[in-house]
């Protein structure tokens, strides 16, 4: 296996690794990766779900991207959490979109 | 004066203490309160901010709103934190959607 293989593998196990511990935590009842385009790239809840949450949480993150941008353009969002009755959302904005449920 | 107009006097005064105590907070830069079709209610920030962050806010509310009902339709969001590398925005939606800015 040549350097360029073996380093894909190696963030590929990174990655599957890091869902697995934040889907691991006391009250995490699922975990999306989106990829900017809204593309859904891993997902611990069932297809249906995912992709319907998937297209929900990535039209809310470039809202609320947009909204950080429009009121200062050097800034950039880091988090969005948005708590209801019974469910919390968590997004993380990054290269990939990390969607939590809470 | 009839009692109508003590309560209403008294529905006014407890609305802005609660303003002015959350303004209070340590590291709040502004309170904003809107009304459910995007009016502005008060601010404590200039006028120009105001009307700006308010028409914002209201349509990322509005659509973090639809998202949760979306989801459950018996949910409601409660709670809409928005953190970034300089700000935070947390919006408590209600009869009157409050907008804070840390």
């Amino acid at each position: 296996m040549n350097s360029l293989n073996q380093k894909m593998n190696d963030i590929h196990h990174e990655f599957e690794e890091t869902v697995k511990r934040i889907q691991s935590h006391n009250g995490v009842d699922g975990v999306i990766v989106v990829n900017n385009n809204g593309d859904l790239i891993t997902s611990t809840l069932d297809m249906r779900s995912s992709v319907s949450y998937g297209e929900l949480m990535s039209t809310l993150a470039e809202n609320a991207i947009g909204f950080v941008r429009n009121l200062d353009p050097s800034n950039e969002l880091t988090v969005l959490r948005m708590g209801s009755k019974r469910r919390e959302v968590l997004v993380a904005p990054g290269k990939f979109r990390l969607n939590i449920f809470f």
